[in-house]
């Protein structure tokens, strides 16, 4: 931490500082400038609340270096963390990419069914499928809620395919982590810190999504409270945040999967439905992606979207994704070779 | 609902979205234009899914002309919503203008019943108070949680002032609702669609801050989500949006409360703690927003904020809080004569 | 300046950075921490170019103290700039609030004329009229150029009332200069370095307004390069910036007020016309920017606002600016006592 | 256009609508609906200023389907814009992919022969450099201004090799354009509206770069000043947007490359070095960029990164541009394949 006074701090400011400081248990050290001082704190083991000292006079600023996460970060731990998702299926790794497809919400047995066939069929090892629907109207469809959840059980018994459902609140938790094998965390429950709590005492994957006009350091922090509680099997998910511009939903902010692959040794997958919200948009951010970094990738799929109960604009259709997922192969061996 | 066809649409695809609007049990209405047409869409009672024509081929975009909500709007219930918060007070005309003050967390029952005989000496009829804290890093203190709502009780019972409290979790609120008179939902959580559902079930008063990127129709819509499950006495409050300056806490942005005034029956309250977090902004802000025609104010005090565990900064010492309460009095009485 | 090393640096790392201080002419003063070192450079004048640190191994961060501007500031120039804009008018001091009226755009001689006998009239000092008009769109009108400048020179020979105009090229500065006794900088040319070194040329007041999307220190850095070519004479001017709100066409920033004004010694003025967009919110905003503490105001009015050539819909009328402009004195006053 | 009444408007409000729609010389066709009645309005070749009609009663919005640009439109000109820049090099057509590099600014003949050479070595057919440099602060380098394009010309002349420089301001045009191959607008400038319509008196390519929160909108408007002058030779260039993220420059947005394709025929190119402000970004989001269908790509290199005057730490040294333009080219042939 270092606390820079302002140019007219008298002596008796600068010494109040020093001695604050050291009845925090810290040490000062006074770097004095041409046009003012600025003391720096030393002997800290991580984050120090500054709140002693805001208001002491003749304080302009103070700057914090510590971050206000520590366990997700490489400073912390190094290497990748490889997140386990089914005893064939890793995330963490560059290869394989991971992917996982499914329609934005479970509408029915059979539609769900139908997608699952099929992504079985072209060996994709997770399914998406929302149960519980954040909405901005609540005149808006809702989901199937406990009914979508068995219906996602139902997929993975008969077919094998792992499943993942988005929670909004702690008590979908205890409900979907027995019906599904990954919880996903959506933009605006970034900062829900009790779902996040809630989430950090399964053992479950977990797929957090980057928060609408999140900061890196507050998605991060949002990520360290999962690992708090004991659950290290946390997956970034970049999907787009809100800019002025209207013509897409979201903006694609793909260089933060490089950017936070350096910063932190959780994976980092992509969500191309929601950061464009057009389908024509969908391929090709899905293969930069690739490019950028991403372990994965998670999208949407409909075997109708013209009749989808959302998203239906963003969602692929079947022998589009099936394309793609060929283009996103070659890509991969292409990326890997680079 | 309006929709706007591509220059080059065929006549087909004009007909394709006439005969769908048929099939929805609506009415088109052709509005044939020099460069393109655009066809009307008319017979609706209120918002309509646009999904059966989202992918029509030749469609260049769909205009709605009804939004996501309905309950919450003048052009469904004109005159204003008056709140009542206990017997003496109410929130929702212009005079007597509510104040609501308090430390952002309480910290403990002495900190606590201090503010609390502070306030009723100076007549103010509600105290803020956080048991949940909603904070960035879990490394950060995170509130007294059930202890606090204990002490908050207790403040009501021994000082008769009514009390207001942050929930962050649906559980939360059959507790909270025991032991204070209003809820309040924060910024972070103006789209935890559970939450708001929960809080509809009550009838408690509730102020439902909006969010840190929200736009002013996404707010409402959230809105709706309580009144729409019974409880119609939410209360909005302003309390600053994220922009890319970095030398206050948030931006005020005043101008939207005459606005939604002007959108919605609501009353509309400021919080200028929040939306400034720094304590030298406070009082001109507050001043200010009687002036933009706020229904009311909620504000941090702390008896000693240089040793306040959150929000030390922009809390108002005692006599600070003291003396704007004054001015603000004079600005109610010199704003109403205008 | 502070340089925050990685945890991982070596000491050679923190060698090399301090040789590197010590070849640029200052003195490194190490502040070593529990995870990591840190770095402080003491014996600059002012603004240090980072350049030759920058690649350093090791280093995590650089952090900048001091400020890219010095002339604009309160730490070099405590007293309060009062700008003299003619022998009976000043701006800069609480009283008298300047005001600042007049059509968004110089549409005829009548039409500036009408303005001006009415704002004469009223005693307002200074009237606008934009010649040069900056339009998103080619196909919009693009002002009257050289004869509107005719026209307020005219202005101000019959009625004796200062005018100001936006300059948005070099080339606008001289011919202006003769012509009008202020110029003014749009939101869109604020970063127009060309155009700000041109201003500074002059000795005429210059009102700069704040960038739409813009933090306050670039604001102030634009502002410095007026005052580094010799013209003091510069008014800041909030305007509203650009938000994720598509209700209002900018969102005000009242708080920005008294926090540049406690950062620099220049006047600040407010211009709720472009801040809100809509005329039925300029009158509230205009009375909360003289709480905010502002200097002055500049507003758009119109003896015709249904038939202006631009900004129409953010124009009052002539009565409801002569009643807000009672209401504005009466303001002046009652903020005076507080 | 569309005007939509309030639910509460007479039907006096709604013949004053139509009676001045007529008096417009257009047609209006009325669209009752349940809730409230809309007004198309037909007739139109183009844009309309809604200005008579702004300020009648009972109008509740007025929605634009016309966009404000007209050249530069798909509907206007459907096929590809093919910018040629010199004999041999072209940008509009997928392959090749244009390649600019250089310095962010000119800083001696050594230093821009030494760069030139190189690039002429592999084969790049345009070298950028900047001798007006715009930059925040007043105190930072300005650039070498005339020496600079004198340095540029000469680089021409020795090489063959094109080049770009960036104008500020009209007058460095006619000045520029004797002694560069190509115009270069910055982000800041894309509102200078002199400057765009002096670029357009040219036959000059004119690089347009995006600005810093400008939508796709207002950017396309910019580059129909350019056109609507005589100029059709425009290349868009996405260098990155202002976001809430402060760990990168800029945010680089991908998906505005295909979005921007899809409405207008100009060739878009990518700056990787502004959109992420870090070295180890640019080749990852370069590759990236030509899966989103980049017609090219600007890009800062330096001899001396280390010491570079401006941008060094985003700037490639030699030996990783020579890597990533290998990589390029393999991106570029597999791309193609897809």
């Amino acid at each position: 931490m270092l606390i820079v006074m302002h140019h007219q701090a008298s002596s008796r400011d600068i010494e109040k500082v020093k001695k604050t400081i050291i009845a925090m248990g810290l040490r000062p050290v006074a770097i004095p400038g041409a046009e003012r001082t600025a003391i720096g704190v030393v002997g800290n083991q991580g984050w120090v609340d500054d709140m002693p000292l805001r208001d002491i006079h003749g304080i302009k600023e103070i700057i914090h270096v510590t971050k206000p996460y520590k366990l997700v970060s490489r400073d912390f731990h190094f290497p990748n963390t490889i997140v386990r998702i089914d005893k064939n299926t890793n995330v963490g790794e560059r290869r394989p990419f991971l992917i996982i497809a499914g329609p934005c919400a479970i509408e029915s047995r059979e539609q769900a069914m139908k997608t699952a066939l099929f992504l079985k069929k072209l060996g994709i090892p997770v399914m998406r499928g929302g149960a519980f629907k954040p909405r901005t109207s609540p005149h808006s469809f809702q989901g199937l809620r406990e009914e979508g959840l068995d219906i996602l059980s139902e997929v993975r018994e008969r077919t094998g395919i792992s499943t993942v459902t988005e929670v909004m609140s702690p008590e979908h938790i205890s409900i979907a982590a027995e019906k599904v094998d990954m919880l996903q965390i959506g933009a605006r429950n970034m900062q829900n810190f009790d779902l996040l709590k809630e989430a950090g005492r399964t053992k479950k994957p977990v797929i957090l999504k980057r928060g609408l006009s999140a900061t890196i350091e507050e998605w991060l922090a949002s990520a360290e409270y999962i690992l708090l509680e004991g659950n290290p099997n946390v997956i970034l998910c970049e999907r787009g945040i809100r800019t002025f511009e209207t013509l897409t939903r979201n903006t694609a902010d793909l260089s933060v999967i490089p950017l936070v692959k350096s910063i932190s040794h959780l994976p980092v997958i992509f969500d191309p439905s929601h950061a464009t919200g057009k389908r024509t948009l969908v391929p090709v951010m899905s293969l930069a992606s690739i490019v950028a970094g991403a372990h994965g990738i998670m999208i949407e799929i409909h075997p109708d979207p013209d009749h989808a109960l959302s998203d239906g604009p963003q969602s692929l259709h079947f022998n589009e994704f099936a394309k793609l997922r060929k283009h996103m192969k070659d890509m991969e061996i292409f990326v890997k070779k680079l």
